[in-house]
């Protein structure tokens, strides 16, 4: 992977409980914003169940358009955590023991409380290097260009912290939001003009509601300032003409 | 699609702001719960860019798959609304004015309202059936067994009771929490044994946090109640023996 070229990444969220609706997930907003911070641009997202055929499919087939993959959830201690032992079949590796997760666990929970249960979490693909948890004690990990983290947002936030260096991203993705009261069909002819003026800037049209008014915020996202303070003056130019009052949100 | 077999369906979230982190998905939620009610159960979720090229790939790959799409997202009045022509597309259909959607949306807004903008809402594949809004107007479309909605929540959320009756599914999956004062650490093993002896019963072990304490939910997934009824007892048989608290959640 080269510095300052575009770097992909896709999200993998293993569970049966966000397919069931039970659970909203929150990891892919939380690993998207973080990921464009440091030049990272998330491709795409599936939510797959907790089986072991799908997610070696699925990993396997994201593997080969991405170059990094963040899966989500599956590497607790109980039967439905099936993450590690499915990575481990996706690359052909042994699921061993890690001596290092094993000793930072033995060194965590109190003399004799390192059950089986808790045992478990210290099984990964052979040469996993691990992703430190300092909140829960069990450690994610990464083999190539996959990482795997817990499901439990809290827990995967104070996980990203040690992970930062070992991404190697592109330019950060800088984004810049205009709020206007208007409705998106007034101004969707404009914006389709600065749009087609601007092919390599992401220029998306977002309603929303506040405080009983519609409004719609226009989001200009690229690598180059440069270029969303060009889209900007342009949009700025049409909404004047218009007579389109700019909020704040 | 037969009445009472296991019936199926694929989610797709169409958007960048979600793939940024901008905007929080929860259309996956409510339309996982909906579907379960009605007998249908979510296989995957994928979230995809506002590009045409990927929405029509990854709406034939699911087509092949699943018994019904939902997709969601991308049906406003904006240059980056391209869901309805990309759908056009992927079934090889003309993309064309819609007269029934033209008459509702011509009634819906002011004389002299209904402009460009507004009219790009009326343009769907040849032969799509309505999926009617009455929170906005702008209806929805289905193509065979691919259903096209809003990604605005609470509109979404409106036209769902008029699409019932237009799918068919199986038996309504039911579902059945325990929530116990414990560590999953704890219960692992016990619960991997229920599970092995109940192979065709979903059972998950979710942890979470409440009022500063730890616990450990099980949910039960089903179509049939004896199962879950009998998941149930087996767990609370051990929960007895380990002494362990029930609680409510």
């Amino acid at each position: 992977m080269k510095k300052n070229t575009k770097v992909n990444a896709a999200i993998l969220i293993i569970g049966n409980e966000i397919l069931s609706g039970r659970t909203q997930d929150t990891n892919t907003s939380t690993l998207a914003k973080w990921l464009n911070s440091i030049g990272v641009k998330v491709n795409e997202v599936r939510v797959v169940p907790d089986s072991e055929k799908i997610i070696i499919e699925t990993l396997n087939a994201l593997r080969k358009t991405n170059d990094y993959i963040f899966t989500t959830g599956g590497i607790g201690p109980t039967h439905d955590d099936i993450t590690a032992e499915s990575v481990a079949k996706a690359f052909c590796l042994k699921y061993e023991v890690h001596e290092e997760a094993y000793k930072i666990l033995e060194a965590y929970y109190k003399p004799g409380e390192f059950n089986e249960g808790r045992q478990k979490m210290v099984w990964m693909p052979s040469g996993a290097k691990l992703i430190l948890n300092p909140t829960s004690g069990a450690p994610g990990f990464s083999i190539e260009n996959v990482f795997c983290l817990p499901g439990v947002p809290s827990i995967l936030k104070s996980m990203l912290g040690s992970l930062k260096n070992r991404i190697v991203g592109g330019k950060p993705i800088l984004s810049y939001t205009i709020s206007l009261k208007t409705v998106e069909s007034e101004i969707a002819k404009s914006l389709k003009n600065v749009q087609s003026q601007n092919q390599d800037v992401e220029i998306g049209s977002y309603p929303f509601f506040q405080a009983g008014k519609l409004g719609v915020s226009i989001v200009i996202r690229s690598e180059d300032q440069s270029k969303i303070d060009n889209c900007n003056t342009q949009i700025l130019k049409f909404v004047k003409e218009k007579k389109i009052e700019v909020v704040d949100r």
